[in-house]
């Protein structure tokens, strides 16, 4: 890391900071400027938060040089990560296509939705049991019932199932029926949840948090695969600016800048960035245009009548638009679909 | 609420529309405008979301007239709300000052903190004992020692406690030690932890989430309240901008309009706001101006020394001179100190 | 537009707001809701600001129905506007490719830029003789100079050029040389020289600003058509977040959007969104599939060696593969290149 | 700067970079990590754009050292500027308080505020004669009519008065009748605007842009300060943020932010900040604890006819009162009002 001092710092708080700074097993190298002296500090701490010399009198700012993660960084591990799910490859050339409704609503719902987006050609089926809301008063989701009928839906459709898990209690149960087991974005800092999916060996679906940057998603990722389990698929899901005629943002340079740092699958979820049913269809072209593993849809047999994010499901018929139309642009990019 | 029809929409749209809406219980009032028509819905729906309506052909869009929050809005309960906290009053005319470490240390850290707030005249202290931390590589907090911490420096100086809990399943033993439970910012929307503290029946701090809107936030205090337990302080610590220049961007605003909103007490962090020591006083003194019922403040009797948050927090001489700055501007505003 | 009144407001309030509406123009429909009553008032008055009415004892909000922008809404034009530049048309089933350096620095740079522009395939040459910098101390552009390099490069090439006016007192000389005239992400809301562009006739680019709304551009939009000029362009680059990773966040999802909105044509720039020549490949092909009329890219011969943006540049290379990765995508989405 | 090498550099890249370093003027120091290498270069080149180094094979990113403004900054001028208007001072110890309507209407309206204001206790009128307008539909302002009336104020009352320029073109003309001139929020990134109010030597009042950083606020003041006029003041209006429940978001931290890295004297709008007459006063009185020179705020004689911004006025009896609670709060931080 490097340590920028005032202007006016003395000779002996320079000192002072390098003293301070071969005591945490750093080497120092002070470089004086015309107005300022910078201090370079090597070692790998990142355990280090620079807590312990910013506060040190003459010192203006602490600028890291190596990132804050490790694990999933490409740095460490160059090849791409393969999540494995059955036959399903996540990362690999293959584009991933997860569909199916937002929360799963009765038996009816979920296997119209399961045999509709099979058909359509979906990969794996997603559904949710345990539902987030931001108001009390809301579905708040069948759990284990619900977790139950995705049970049913991949026995009859033969599709990998995606839920997610609230509670650090739940996630055994959750884990018990689901193939991948979805953090979802407003616990992408519940860092109890991260370590308890982390424990599980099961693979990972993380979302980005509402309003994380990149570096803390990687950094959520980092909390999982340091409780010793790699299988993480990271998945955008547009991220909160001041802008409000999308539910969200699609930070869709996201996707290419998370491949160039980490070596985990990238997936994007346009539904959520969207909450617009009309849009779905253009971003998840544009997703897989950018070089997206894989994109993650609601469908919902009829939208009109959902008890969650109806607004931006598509019904059958425009997903299976959507599927087709995907398939130049998977080609485009040197995928298959 | 209102329905916003398209300038296209046929008058057998209109229709259904209309239908649909007497279906789920609401009198109906179409305005046949120019343009567009709009249909008046009137009925207490709050539990409904507008999702049964987006969908359906012809709706641009809805727009809603009740706030979604009831429990915790002036509308139903127009004086306010009085946490009480052993002898200290959050809410009524004096302003509460909570300071201590952002972590508990160790021992002496804490018991030379908890002194150090006491004789300069706060009146709580805060301590963590489970930290939420952006690495799974920085120190995480001490747990129950650290609950065990606080209630040696409770005994000794005979301030109440607050400290965070972060998983459903340690609030039992939180509750045990901890005269107000704090809800950190990264689990404004953890729904399962916001039932499991309003269970607990104790005084809840909850602080802003980093990128919550007003709405969402009294949202999320309706939780508790809705589960049973009204006494919750609302705490703003700053969101998340473009600006970079401090750690969160204070939102001073909220506080008058939230005290606008809601019946609920309403303190500020200038700590975590700003990340910054060297703008924590007039942080302070601005919230005091606004109208803050409290403020909560880091304070470390050795700040270059910190384990978590160092560069954030006063050490005790500042702290002091900053109290007995606050005097007169609470006066000002109708406070006492 | 609707107002919805406080749910304590008086009868006597309710009325005075009718009166006022009716002297202003509008025929009012109130309703009697069972906590607030909102009042339906029906005219075209885009021009009246809600401020005459929200104002007045016992109103709490108004909702505006009708959109503020008429000219330039699909409302009052279906159809799309194809703006016409010698032999190119922007906003009909072709691709637009626009491409060339940052700043005109030099006729060597220039020509050399144009020429690889123009064999890779792009349709028009951009280069910047004026440019907006946030520095004082850095490169302001060539001026004059640099406008008669642009024709000099058109000569050259027989490719039309845009080039960018930063001050009404410019804008002649400007549109002496500019085939199109763009108004960049700063001068969005530059009011006047949103008028004087108007007023040359000429097609205009207009960047969406850092920060506005899709609401905003479309108005900066209806100030040149109000003018009496259509021939607008609209160019989405990326709008500022919380997120600094890329230097400003594209906002994909607006091309989708404001075609629904508007008639005019909608390209993209990949090179400002991103601030990353790694980036702008991936990008470009992203705005293609979501259905951009176009986009508009920053080549430049030798970006080692640019005085502007060599960080965001392609050189001729790249630029000439990214070219040829577009075509399939292109087809996919049913557009020639 | 530091120059930051990606792991993989090799030492024939670290070479190149040192060798343009040293062709463009900097001594070089090269720090290799375990990890990566930084290249430390010394030499004050703000006229430098890092692009020139960041896109040469093998660097990761440029750390900048120094900061990119000179004049307006506290190194090189550690004490106060203080901008004198006749016998007003902005920037010593006294509280300033400019005050008046958003928009001069007419004589009438313009001398009742301007009396109001006056016999309150105001310092400077405010008033504006051409307004930037988000609809082309909306007043655009008296103009020169306007100008006029201002001065018409000014010998009635004898208060100074600030008006905004929005034209390079109308410049001379606003600086002939006011006191100072107003660079509004959309304009500060307008760089010929600010060269051509630099030019007049007048005071400048400088308005944050709505989403700009610090950095370019500051930047913004150092052209007009190179234009060779000292005489700014910088005046926090409120940022651009996701919370839409103010107009703006008052960045209140930026006022003691900006006076430890700048000399230059810096307001608070609470009024535009809000949009919101009941947050006036609460945020007028944080703005003053916080350490703000002075405040500007909106007093229309009848707000509810106000043709701008009417919602956001205080009408005269609340500014008188609103002045008269500033008092304790202006003595309480150590200044006179």
């Amino acid at each position: 890391m490097i340590v920028v001092m005032h202007p006016g710092a003395t000779q002996e708080q320079i000192h002072k900071v390098e003293q301070r700074l071969i005591e945490l097993g750093f080497k120092t190298h002070p470089i004086y400027g015309e107005e300022k002296t910078v201090i370079g500090a090597i070692g790998d701490k990142r355990v280090l938060s620079s807590e312990a010399i910013i506060n040190l009198p003459g010192v203006e700012k602490i600028v890291p040089i190596l990132r804050p993660y490790k694990l999933v960084g490409r740095e460490l591990k160059p090849e791409n990560t393969v999540v494995r799910v059955g036959d399903v490859e996540i990362g690999s050339g293959k584009l991933v296509v997860i569909a199916g409704p937002c929360a799963v609503e009765s038996e009816k719902q979920l296997l119209e939705a399961a045999s509709a987006v099979k058909k359509a050609g979906a990969d794996i089926l997603r559904g949710g049991a345990f539902k987030p809301r931001t108001s009390p008063y809301a579905f708040q989701g069948l759990e284990e019932e619900g977790l139950k009928l995705l049970n049913r839906a991949k026995q009859e459709t033969g599709l990998p199932v995606v839920t997610e898990a609230v509670d650090p209690r739940d996630v055994p149960l959750v884990a018990r029926y689901a193939d991948i087991i979805q953090v979802g974005a407003r616990n992408m800092q519940n860092f109890r949840l991260l370590r308890e999916v982390g424990l599980t060996g099961k693979p990972i679906l993380l979302k980005r948090g509402m309003a994380a940057t990149i570096e803390e998603w990687l950094m959520a990722a980092e909390y999982i695969v340091d409780a010793g389990n790699p299988h993480v698929i990271l998945c955008e899901r547009g991220i909160r600016t001041y802008e409000n005629a999308t539910r969200n943002t699609l930070d869709i340079s996201a996707v290419p800048l998370v491949k160039e740092l980490s070596h985990l699958p990238v997936i994007v979820d346009p539904s959520h960035a969207s909450g617009n049913w009309k849009l779905v269809a253009p971003l998840a072209r544009a997703a897989v245009a950018v070089g997206a593993d894989g994109i993650m849809v609601e469908v919902h047999p009829e939208p009109l009548t959902a008890l969650c994010d109806g607004p931006q499901s598509l019904n059958p018929n425009n997903f299976s638009e959507l599927m087709q139309s995907l398939v130049p642009i998977a080609r485009a990019v040197g995928k298959e679909l």
